[in-house]
């Protein structure tokens, strides 16, 4: 099974990276490294990556800059916009585009994140980025042709990241990446569809 | 108690101005009627609004027009832009721009939609739309300044929109207008902040 993972210079990527090796093809991209170079926010630049895959049976996104933390009183409409730009309209723009290259009974797992469901301070962008994404993957699920799926996994605090989010997520139980990463192994090999998954 | 309804000439906001008229003093404003005009996609149109209103108890927006309804492979990047162009991004420059009129203890209530929870054929943008919106009145509750509280109603299918909605919504349980502006009562002069009212 040929899969692309994109965002796997990331905790969680190279964490999917590790899980998947063994037995799947892997293809890896990013911002700045992997196999191909891929921006998020640039719909052109997802055409051409998939143009260079060509043909593949998983689309895997664990990319997530870009979303705003900042006091409701403070934040614009743009703030909203920006943090929208990668996470919500980067991973739409994936899907859209992933969907003609995925053969059939292919799978797309997207990634969200535990703050719309465990709150944090300044974020309200991040808990309506997370949310967007979860009810697009339900209804989406619903609607792909040829059998392909779409699942997205959101962990909780990862381990790997205790030290930098320490203050945003005080008492959060963090989450070892690789038990995220089997979430997306039950994403791509498993039969479930429009499922979010919670990993804590 | 002064309160401000946008939408005021649909048929949510009709039925928000009966339940609450008898004892509250109301303001209307939507596109092309009311006390006031405003149009949600235009940020300047929203601060205008509020430059004529002056300081208000509570804020209630049942507009939502322009979410697209497609087969998800016909959607692009631009048809979920202008789906969150009112009901998401207007709604958040509404919360925005209105704490700034709210007096302490004032309310904010948001309208999303039963399409996230009863998923409909085309319906990707208007589940992400309304789960956008609920992530965000969720996490924003927590961040509100002088005991603002903010809370959104989620209705179902409405009577009046059986005959419009029924190829769209088939077998979808109806409710009555009257119910859903209940909730809209509940939100503004009760106390709980952070709450999606599922009316069904």
């Amino acid at each position: 099974m040929k899969v692309l993972i994109i965002g796997a210079s990331g905790t969680i990527g190279s964490a999917i990276f590790r899980e998947l090796e063994k037995d799947t093809d892997l293809i890896s991209a990013s911002l700045n490294s992997g196999d191909y170079n891929v921006d998020l926010a640039n719909v052109n630049s997802i055409i051409n990556l998939f143009q260079q895959t060509g043909k593949i049976d998983g689309i895997v996104c664990s990319a997530s800059r870009g979303v705003v933390f900042k006091p409701l009183m403070e934040m614009t409409v743009e703030d909203y916009l920006t943090s929208m730009q990668q996470k919500l309209i980067g991973q739409l723009s994936l899907v859209l585009e992933g969907i003609k290259v995925l053969n059939d009974h292919g799978s797309i797992t997207l990634t969200t994140g535990i703050m719309n469901r465990d709150f944090v301070k300044n974020g309200s962008a991040a808990a309506m980025v997370n949310n967007a994404v979860e009810g697009f993957v339900k209804a989406a699920a619903l609607d792909l042709p040829r059998g392909i799926r779409i699942n997205a996994v959101s962990p909780a605090l990862l381990e790997e990241s205790t030290d930098k989010y320490s203050e945003l997520c005080p008492g959060f139980e963090p989450v070892a990446s690789a038990k995220v990463a089997r979430a997306y192994r039950k994403s791509i090999y498993g039969i479930q569809a429009g499922q979010i998954y919670h990993i804590e």
